[in-house]
């Protein structure tokens, strides 16, 4: 096989991430490289801490990213956490829940999980009483905004609960963080982590986690080490944290710079105003979806901000359609997981990709790729609920 | 504390990696991101494991970056191949053979460390002694230039008497890849990993691991699941390796373009022109270096080609020449880590940083340093060294 045949195409990134990056986290990663212990990256790594826990909303000193992607960031989380035997509670309503599960289990987690349909969130009433017939529990995790679904779970009443049992609070703030609230301090999340390539509009490549007091006090008082080096927040935290800088591995540093980058432009936009933005354009590309004649997975009220369900009319080709979208209008967006294989697309609006213009290029396309394969999508009607704003 | 501190500097990464990087590999990183499920991705993610394969000599299908800077490179292939209980030896003569040994106690292998003293090379007669000692044995594990001492391990007669005893041998080659010949299938090497920031020029965050026929077996008869999730290579393999494009995680997009122009500008230079200009030019190095009056740490049989680690003269401060190099002059070379700390330098002349104009400015103004510090350094004598050539 011969290379150099690949192309690089400018997509209009509105799947489930990657989102597209502004050019100016683009142009950061061109940066001359320093080395990781150079006293300008060591500024850079404090500075990216500090835009970091703004995200978050959070004072925890211990608030870094991992130099791995989302799915490493959730690694590290739990991996730090459980010990052998302990006993944890993961709320599973998509893919995302059951990897914690899968991994809790991993590391030696007696797990118990409680599931409901995708797309639906969970009741405080229900995680309740689910917690209180398996208590104690050492950590209850939970998903913010499922991936899988674009369901938004709110938090802050589970929290209270959670701590009413004396266990911690581990939240996957992977796809919510920078495109909806995520207040760890106010609503009492002990562990979270997140990804770069959602609404952070960051490649992917790190993941930033945040560990509270309690979660770091849980680490100290481990019996057992930590199973995973790389992942070994004891360690990590020396060379990111306490101001010892002690060599632990060779931080990506482009990947860094490009962070650096990303987290100054949601500062500039301000937390806030970003919120807004994600908000507003989300309702208008439901209602435009909806305007086209399609349907959407999750109920108004938990709908995630930044990535939206639409149910799959019978009918029509999942692969036929996103094959389309991609090769004849270089959009992407993406399809069901495991049991919503071929019955749902989730359409992104994360970061530098929730623009107005975007969701018209999106119902534009998919309404012409759906009237050519039969269904009738009201175009009109979809684009007037765009003008109308 | 306030941000926007930082300044971005064009160093001379000229210490133990990472390297400086071909303005290619820089603008490579700016190329539109495509999903990690795009086809011009996965055709990307295709070249990248065939130009791995040319660079490490190998046929092994199952060779590809995982997701993580070396050492997660490290943790994956020990984590693949260790279960719980298993016997290994680990050959240490330097830091990162220390890494190796306390990985593979995390995953709970009896491990068994041969060390020597750090800078010197093992003799394949006390390896074989210390094999026959405690075999039955899992896995050796070596590392080919110990990053630490800038030692180069000869592999081709231990790797003889590792398969003699019917064991598996995995080798670092985080620094050797690139710059010197690593032969996987002629050197009947199991499993290997490396980093692709010292001489594939190419920023740090991406681990490229090869796993033979006999490794995946290993992984394929496990007892155990693999503790590590992010690192499990049954699942990585499905993404990467047999065409199946399971999504595992999400791939770190640019960092594979990056990875990608960085093999491609190897497979132009070629391999062979490409060690040989490494070798040409540490033994320049070298020769100016003690032209100087300074002495090496590893003996001349045995230095690896892309990693000089001298001694500090007596009376002569690390931190200070350290300091004023990096301050004056933009240079970064690297000190001593644990008992060889502020014993020795680290200069690295890796991939696209190893060119003579690098070494004439290294020689110049490491002499000046010296001769400021009251040493007498000889710089018109290192100097004409150069000149010679």
């Amino acid at each position: 096989m011969e290379t150099s045949k690949v192309k690089f195409l400018e997509r209009t990134l509105m799947g489930p991430g990657p989102s597209n990056i502004d050019p100016r986290v683009n142009a950061a990663m061109t940066r001359p490289i320093m080395g990781h212990l150079d006293p300008e990256f060591l500024k850079l790594m404090d500075e990216n801490m500090i835009l970091l826990r703004k995200v978050f909303k959070t004072e925890n000193p211990l608030t870094f990213p991992i130099s791995a992607t989302g799915s490493g960031g959730m690694e590290a989380a739990l991996a730090n956490i459980i010990e052998p035997g302990d006993r944890v509670v993961i709320l599973v309503n998509g893919v995302f829940g059951e990897r914690m599960a899968d991994i809790a289990k991993r590391y030696g987690a007696e797990v118990k999980v409680l599931e409901i349909e995708w797309g639906k969130v969970f009741s405080p009433d229900e995680v309740k009483n689910f917690i209180s017939k398996h208590a104690p529990i050492k950590m209850v995790g939970i998903v913010h905004a499922e991936t899988s679904t674009g369901a938004l779970q709110p938090l802050e009443e589970i929290s209270y609960i959670v701590h009413n049992y004396n266990s911690l609070f581990l939240v996957d703030t992977v796809t919510s963080l920078g495109g909806t609230e995520v207040n760890l301090d106010q609503w009492g999340i002990d562990i979270t982590y997140s990804g770069t390539q959602k609404c952070l509009s960051c490649p992917p490549g790190l993941a930033p986690v945040s560990f509270n007091e309690k979660a770091v006090e849980a680490v100290n008082n481990r019996k057992n080490p930590i199973i995973s080096w790389y992942f070994d927040v004891s360690m990590l935290r020396k060379y990111w944290e306490t101001g010892e800088r002690f060599y632990h591995h060779t931080a990506p540093i482009t990947m860094n710079y490009a962070l650096w980058e990303a987290l100054k432009i949601v500062e500039e936009e301000g937390l806030e105003a970003r919120f807004e933005r994600h908000s507003k354009l989300s309702n208008l590309l439901q209602n435009a979806l909806e305007a086209l004649g399609l349907k959407l997975l999750v109920e108004k009220n938990y709908r995630a901000p930044m990535l939206t369900s639409v149910l799959i009319p019978e009918d029509i080709s999942d692969l036929d359609i996103r094959g389309k979208l991609l090769t004849q209008y270089s959009i992407e967006i993406g399809g069901g997981l495991r049991n919503l294989k071929g019955k749902i697309w989730r359409i992104g609006l994360m970061g530098y990709t929730c623009q107005k213009k975007n969701i018209a290029l999106l119902i534009s396309a998919l309404g012409q790729c759906l009237n050519d394969s039969g269904f009738k999508a009201d175009i009109n009607a979809a684009l007037s609920v765009l003008n109308g704003e």
